[in-house]
């Protein structure tokens, strides 16, 4: 029987796994619940990746007793670790059958594997926001990621806070707003369902729910498209905040990948990104005034895209080529450019 | 018998109450629990005051079922509001010897009134930060108090939050640091018993302590002492916070405040004060920046006062005044000028 490639890309509430033929066709998908290790603890994880993996070999009609080639794990939180050395042992100990060899990698990995054959940035921007580049070799470093009490430029959560927090500093005439507040203002007693400030501070602190403040963001989105000047001022700040974040690993960058047909790979990943018109401006700005400093003349184009399809497949492929075997990836298919631009 | 004129400061953890006679002279001090009605609730608030006052009267040798003239209530989150007026309903109706006359005043408004006959302005940096204006007439109004999720500038919480950001900010290569940030990285992992910065993130929040946080302020102060830019650099910034927090409220002020003999009285309140000397260059830079625009020329020269007695001394004499009486203050012992200035 023909090798199988397995790939899972695990999530904070849900999964997905995807079995792959040596040609790369897709026999099998199957979707399971959170396998994130933190969340749940090793022994569960293994247990639910064991029962996804079960259920996709018997829809793509393979015996379960014969196990995948590979297995690869896009994994958000999968930092290298103790804790993920442990993980991957009681996969091996705990179930002969699944697989002969695993790899277990970032959520970021996984995704720029997704995407492209030899490493990018990852950029998130949706609730809250990060930066990762994976080299070709398949190191990684980072920029943000420390949540909304300590980063989170550029996310939705970032924006919406802004946003209120322009309209406080205006009305305590402590910082004076680059432009008129009165539609942000309207938006946020009406979002949030306060007639005052102080009604504000109930979804702060008592009944503080980051996505649900986030969801704010929203109302900017909707203001910059209908043309008012504080909406798009907050967003073209969030375009710059997340150029600086590219702007910050372009030192790390493994100069090949700025040489790459249409300049460095950049995958956008989150709810913000919808948005891209608003954030261009900041973000060009960002580069622009960033590049030189932190990477002289190597960093001269790029080029902005959106995966279309699981980061599992990218699990996959790193999966087997871990096992020297290189898995035909029809990378135009898997992800969309939306954007590319080359420095004037 | 002579009249009694009471007065209370009610905090969040602990209460005073201060009976005075009609020449102004203490007749007893009396501590006690919390009385900040949202956290107690009303109900057991009154008692307290109750219970409080009846030990001043035994205290003092009076007769406890001869009221006081009059009983003014200084209390930490006192806005007129509906629950101010129903607590004042039940003091009335549910102790008939307690007092003939009450008032409530804000915090703010015993503090300015224990320190100056007729109002200046509050400015808190303790954990938290507040402006509080109150004018002669008794009208208050302010900037700030919004909490660390919106605001708190310049206060210990905020510089503890400022050091620890530059940090990562810095790690990341998303913002050059200012200064070098060595002693603040140190003092950091040593501060909050971490070996790296994933190690903060507990403290952010899983374990988010907002006092314990802003406990950090102390190793920045320290470090400040001891000449390291970067923590000078700090408190310089909140300096500037806490000079735009005056500045946000100079276009409320009643005009004699700024022509009294030393200027606008300026009560400040918090152990961030302790700190002074390094906050000065920020807090007069803003402060000169600000004031043509929000002041035209009226703001000329101000004083940095600091109590020397308890919020309950200023509570008895709006007490007083409310009844048309005017208790002798001695306002040069209750508050001591630490700093005094005149715009060049």
């Amino acid at each position: 029987m023909a090798a199988l490639y397995g790939g899972i890309e695990g999530g904070g509430t849900r999964s997905k796994v995807l079995l792959l033929s040596e040609d790369g066709k897709m026999l099998a998908e199957v979707d399971g619940l959170s396998t994130n290790h933190w969340l749940i603890g090793t022994h569960e994880c293994v247990e639910r990746i064991n029962e996804m993996v079960n259920r996709a070999k018997e829809k793509a009609g393979v015996d379960p007793l014969i196990p995948l080639r590979s297995l690869g794990l896009s994994l958000s939180g999968a930092e290298p670790d103790k804790a993920v050395r442990i993980l991957m042992e009681e996969l091996r100990n705990g179930f002969p059958h699944l697989s002969e060899s695993y790899i277990i990698t970032t959520d970021a990995a996984g995704s720029i594997a997704t995407a492209t054959p030899d490493g990018g940035v990852v950029l998130i921007a949706g609730t809250g926001s990060t930066c990762r580049l994976v080299n070709p070799d398949g190191s990684e470093s980072g920029c943000g990621g420390w949540g909304h009490m300590m980063g989170d430029e550029g996310s939705a959560y970032w924006i919406a806070h802004q946003a209120v927090k322009i309209v406080f500093d205006s009305i305590d005439n402590l910082e004076a707003a680059p432009h008129d507040i009165g539609y942000v203002k309207q938006a946020m007693f009406s979002y949030f369902q306060v007639p005052d400030r102080l009604g504000i501070l109930t979804h702060l602190y008592r009944d503080f729910d980051k996505s649900r403040f986030a969801g704010f963001c929203q109302k900017i989105a909707e203001g910059a498209q209908q043309g008012d000047p504080l909406s798009r001022y907050i967003f073209r700040k969030a375009g710059e905040m997340l150029g600086k974040h590219i702007v910050a690993v372009l030192p790390e960058i493994d100069p090949v990948l700025f040489q790459r047909e249409n300049g460095l790979p950049i995958l956008c990943v989150g709810s913000v990104w919808e948005s891209w018109e608003m954030l261009k401006e900041g973000f060009l700005s960002a580069l622009t005034q960033g590049r030189e400093i932190q990477a002289r003349n190597a960093f001269t184009s790029f080029t902005l895209m959106k995966l279309r399809h699981s980061s599992a497949l990218g699990g996959a492929s790193l999966g087997a080529r871990h096992t020297g075997y290189l898995l035909p990836m029809d990378y135009s298919v898997n992800a969309t450019a939306f954007f590319s631009y080359t420095f004037p």
